[in-house]
């Protein structure tokens, strides 16, 4: 991964920031394991299990906090 | 998911907060299992498992954490 | 939940904000699981789990987090 | 619990606001499983668990980080 | 580990800091396991487990959260 | 545990910082099984089992976030 991916963690608005928060979750996920194809017969398990989806949203959720805390919280 | 879900972090009370929270928890599973079906059929299985419920419940936690400090803790 | 449950963070000393943290832990269960039977089903099981305890404990703990800061930690 | 068990979170010094930090994630569990019996019975399960003690570590972690702003870092 | 490895927090850009925030996560499971050849088996079952590389990306992700207030979130 | 182990979370560098968020880690495990024998047992399980390494290292991510703080990052 060489090219420039995350070139800031400001976002126009909170909804956009979110957005970041999924990206950088998965990007940990694909720098941990790079075989795309590898990854995609994955998602087919963890897209529906429960579990593994409640805690991507857990790590979003942490994710969202730091950018969230970049933006000065849009205010 | 084009329009427009999350204007603002800001909410009048604690309380709105926290629904906040609980929504953006939710939205995180969405975008990452955008079939609708497929969620309905896990929320049967998850809606009844204690760990899971106390998993989304700290992850609501996280979230909360993120509202209220974009609030000021609504001093 | 129509009704007010959760006018303020603030609390008079650190004990009440630890109970209210727990409060929060089981708010979230309850918008996710609304169904107070199968609540009282579940409780039979986690009670009796050290996992799940200890995962309920986290969730307090982060919780805990959020209401001190918003309390200045009763300094 | 009637009684007055955290009056404040000033520690005179680091190692005491750990040992605070433990004892929040202990309370947690107590007000969640208020059975004496069944907690000990539970305690033989989890002492020999390392995923239950790694987990305990994580509760403590984030309890002295509260812990450790109240008290300014002891700067 | 005698040599430095971590001299600094500050990072150019916020995608080297979240390099680093993925060399840190890495860093304490070396600390845990220091035998080289028992992590590159681990290795083999993790990568091909959703589960345990989510749980990575949820380290890395507190790791970055360090970071980005380390270097002020690039602003 | 009557001896003093933590006087301080002032660290020269992140380095060494890094050593005391791996030390504050264990320090929470010993406390809750303070049986020696037992945990060396323990410790050839999860040495080799990488959802426990990964854990640990969640668990070291959060100390070092109160650590980096407690030094103003090292600035």
């Amino acid at each position: 991964m060489a090219e420039t991916w995350l070139p800031s963690l400001k976002t126009p608005d909170p909804q956009s920031g979110f957005d970041l928060a999924v990206k950088l979750s998965r990007v940990a996920v694909k720098m941990t394991q790079p075989d795309a194809d590898k990854r995609t017969k994955m998602r087919a398990d963890y897209e529906n299990d429960a579990d593994a989806l409640i805690m991507v949203s857990g790590v979003v959720a942490t994710h969202f906090q730091t950018i969230a805390a970049a933006n000065d919280y849009w205010k």
